[in-house]
């Protein structure tokens, strides 16, 4: 896999000072996100539902229910699955230069359903250990009939787009000059709250590391 | 407009128990969120893409750039706009019960080029007016050159669905009285940092209420 991404005409981005051109740059988009929108074609008009997901080096795995519309409309068909982290607002001079600081990545493919058993019980390792690290030692590992009602889908990166705005707004001169309105960035954060126990765990149970670990993190 | 959503078959939820068929759902969802994935079809291929938006009454306003392949894809074409709040994730005592709480909407719909100018920049003024409330009294308005340069398309709310998932991890039986493994949900919050004034602004420039308060209200 080269290291830069390779550009087709649909995965060309217009705001050329927005793209990322390295492979790495859509790894660290993918990479810091929880959720994905998985868009598919179902009837002739478009479906777009948010889903968790994961990378495994050049590959993104999603996984749900064998009954998920998205899932069975997009097993051997083309998907695109977008990855949208929102880091602030952009006030600007003008209303019209109002813009979002953000990091976005666009992958076009032709999923794959995944039908090998080691490499379906990877992903969903991998999918678990990404949202909530530690889970996979931890809870109780999947049985048979939970791993038949799964599907996972792969989807090769090869065809994507990233791209990222960061900084001030940018203003036309005669704006600047005027000096007659505030500018700046107002920037967002996630953040974990503290664990809420299941109110059916026994009493006095501990929350144990890889949970109080998670929240640390970010 | 009914109270209720009537759910068409691509707009019915397979886990029912998720669904939220009150129109009035629909609208918390899409007035709580910042931004949306809005997919078309691009030679036969789904195109997914992050956009700002508003909801005024029972029509949802998308707007970018004239040269946006997505705005162009999506005029008088069918789009799906999703908006997806993740909340928490959901600790479960197996893998498999492992998940996320979150509400989403979907609208299917088909796109309207907005063209004419009063509703235009009434829809610009209420997509400013969401993302940075106060800015469009405070910032300069658009030209004409600059709204010629901007398209807006209007979105129908009519077909619509609304999903929420809430509350603790839903484990099996077997699984809660072994009480081996730490169940759970970790919140997610999203906040907003301290505001960057733009390097270009004069010296000593306040931070106006409408950016301060902007803050304080999440």
């Amino acid at each position: 896999m080269p290291t830069s991404l390779s550009p087709t005409p649909r995965s060309t981005i217009r705001k050329s000072e927005r793209a990322r051109r390295e492979r790495s740059a859509l790894y660290e988009v993918l990479d810091a996100a929880l959720i994905a929108h998985l868009g598919v074609i179902v009837g002739g008009a478009p479906l777009v539902l948010p889903t968790t997901f994961v990378r495994i080096d050049y590959t993104v795995y999603v996984h749900g229910s064998t009954g998920a519309l998205s899932l069975r409309a997009g097993a051997t068909a083309p998907v695109c699955l977008t990855v949208t982290l929102l880091d602030g607002l952009v006030y600007a001079r003008s209303v019209f230069h109002h813009s979002a600081n953000y990091r976005s990545a666009v992958i076009h493919a032709q999923a794959r359903l995944v039908t090998d058993p080691q490499e379906k019980l990877d992903a969903l390792h991998a999918v678990v250990e990404h949202l909530t690290p530690g889970s996979w030692a931890h809870a109780r590992q999947p049985t048979a009939k939970e791993l038949a009602a799964t599907t996972v889908l792969a989807l090769d990166t090869t065809e994507a787009s990233v791209k990222v705005r960061t900084g001030p707004p940018v203003d036309d001169q005669a704006d600047i000059d005027a000096a007659s309105s505030w500018a700046g960035v107002v920037p967002l954060q996630l953040s974990w709250a503290e664990p809420e126990p299941c109110p059916l765990l026994p009493e006095n149970v501990q929350i144990p590391p890889h949970v109080t670990e998670r929240r640390d993190s970010r």
